[in-house]
């Protein structure tokens, strides 16, 4: 039986927008103000750093009673007993990460429905869906997959969390929640808010009437 | 009680240098000529081709009877039952390592005097050390430690291995086995060489000459 988590205001860590003094502000602002899992992401950076700043990210996870997710190494996710990983579509395959990381969340990104299906297939416990809307400002980005998606695949598998990605700013909450998912996951909406104690309250303060 | 490994010519993996299906022919080439472990190192690849290959390279390893590490991803080394982890000095740490591979052998890179120490005393079963000698082509190598570096630890330290790593060539080879090294690490010596099944065949007479 794995632990229930929280998926409804996922943040996904990035430090691109901001120096490390910044960056552990905002982390504490997110968890005083609703964040109710962080998934610790450091492309590019080595073990040994990725080891230390994950192991203080989940140090405040705890405290807070939030979860904390891995993105991609699965060796940091068994060396920090991370509630559960996150993998990208070319990352380990998904069996190879449940053998031995049992017990936990493994949760698969997925850019359009059959990739969705696939990865349910596959056993993941949630996917991380998007882009949903077009992302003008990424253009390595895959098509939009828009909310119909998100809808189907609910239909079709109720069990397996949806948690949409991708450019989701305010707006676009309640349209996503209202569609059916589970949650969504940010960045740049929080990370690279103006003030991302108020971002944070106010997305979750959306998600919560949405879902009314 | 870990497994006995010879390290006596330990083949680094390396892509730049050919493309897959000569990268492939030079490994049985390693294979058939006297190479004792491989490991599998793969810069900026995803995860799910890092697993690919290993599995591929494991596999082939096996059927030689060649030891079969892999560098920095613990993950990977638990997901394809490597013989060993090789660290670099901004890896996961060592300890989160051997907590989560027991039984295997763990290498870890160092420079120096000081930093081979350091991780003798952190429980690393041998040192990938160098580079011994100046290495004009690589800009951000460390500087030159000396084959007297070698000949001290294994004095201070006889059972630990170490194998010599760096712009290793034939003629360096006897000098450093002479000096003590348990194995000399190599990849371009290796990977770029014209002829490579030769240059591995002969790398392996002039370490067995030396040990004599
Ligand atoms: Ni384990």
């Amino acid at each position: 039986i794995k632990p229930s988590v929280d998926l409804t205001l996922y943040v996904l860590t990035d430090d691109v927008y901001l120096n490390e003094e910044k960056f552990w502000r905002v982390v504490e602002d997110c968890l005083k103000n609703g964040v109710t899992a962080f998934q610790y992401r450091a492309k590019g950076k080595k073990g040994a750093e990725m080891y230390r700043e994950g192991l203080r990210l989940k140090e405040l996870c705890a405290k807070y009673g939030v979860s904390f997710f891995v993105n991609d190494r699965l060796d940091l996710g068994i060396a920090l007993n991370a509630d559960g990983l996150h993998l990208g579509q070319e990352d380990l395959p998904l069996e190879v990460a449940r053998k031995h990381f049992p017990g936990k969340i493994i949760g698969l990104s997925a850019t359009n429905y059959e990739e969705g299906v696939l990865g349910i297939k596959a056993g993941a416990d949630y996917l991380g869906l998007g882009p949903i809307f077009p992302t003008p400002t990424k253009e390595d980005a895959a098509p939009p997959c828009g909310v119909e998606v998100i809808q189907k695949l609910k239909e079709e598998f109720p069990n397996t969390s949806v948690i949409a990605i991708g450019g989701i700013d305010q707006e676009k909450v309640s349209e996503i929640i209202r569609a059916g998912a589970d949650g969504i996951a940010v960045i740049s909406a929080v990370f690279g808010a103006e003030n991302p104690a108020r971002a944070v309250y106010e997305l979750r303060e959306t998600i919560v009437k949405a879902k009314e």
